[in-house]
């Protein structure tokens, strides 16, 4: 059986940061993905999590949710952020977490903007926890384009 | 002599991520910080710079250029970023550079509320380029606190 490249488990294998940051997936149903990385190799100057590799675990959960559910709908795509707004409200100081859902509708929609148009846009909001706290929240557009079969 | 933990060279010895991105300083000069990255420690699944390591690239000059404008007038101090916005233009495939300056009314206004309020706030946009075009900008918001001497 081939590997699938777009599993949850290897979703990041070709990121090279997402490798160096240790980010791995906690889990990925009903349309909402959950990943996490640990505070060490995102430490900062002041023992806190670095505000890029926050952005990064933010910006990976809504790029790898859009990923999954266009997957999951027979639809090879790539898809790459194109605006970002990040909140960042307090420091973070153990393991990270970030969750990012697509609904149906949102889903409906992109499919049917890239058979109209070879080309759809999304909007995602993504949220960081650390110890069981809200430490940060993205919202990101993304654009998407399908992969012209060879 | 002792070395001097903020100096270019080493501005960003502790912060991990910036080792694993291969971030170093191009230059520093007139309130302008300079800073470099290769595109493979940050390559993505398209073969073209993370958006992660991107926004890393841009927050990295801004906390550097203000840390070390503090520094010139004596101040150590935590800088950090509260909020910001990116803007990815291109994709970018090969080498980036991310500049940002912070003006002399900036900095004069930021030891103020420093010395009146023991905190400050201020605000830095940054640019990142590849092969000679501007591919990414990112506005910042940064809050700063003045260490207290032991």
């Amino acid at each position: 059986m081939q590997s699938n490249p777009h599993a949850p488990a290897n979703l990041f294998n070709q990121i090279a940061p997402a490798k160096a940051m240790q980010v791995s997936v906690l889990g990925y149903s009903n349309g909402c993905l959950e990943l996490t990385a640990p505070l060490q190799p995102n430490i900062n100057d002041k023992g806190t999590a670095f505000a890029g590799s926050i952005s990064s675990l933010l910006v990976l959960a809504g790029w790898g949710v859009v990923t999954l559910r266009l997957q999951e709908a027979g639809i090879r795509a790539d898809v790459a952020v194109s605006r970002s707004e990040t909140d960042y409200k307090r420091p973070i100081r153990s393991d990270m977490r970030s969750i990012a859902d697509v609904s149906n509708g949102q889903i409906d929609q992109l499919i049917l903007d890239l058979t109209e148009n070879q080309r759809g846009r999304i909007k995602i909001q993504s949220r960081l926890f650390s110890q069981g706290k809200r430490c940060a929240d993205m919202s990101a557009h993304y654009v998407v384009f399908p992969i012209k079969s060879s």
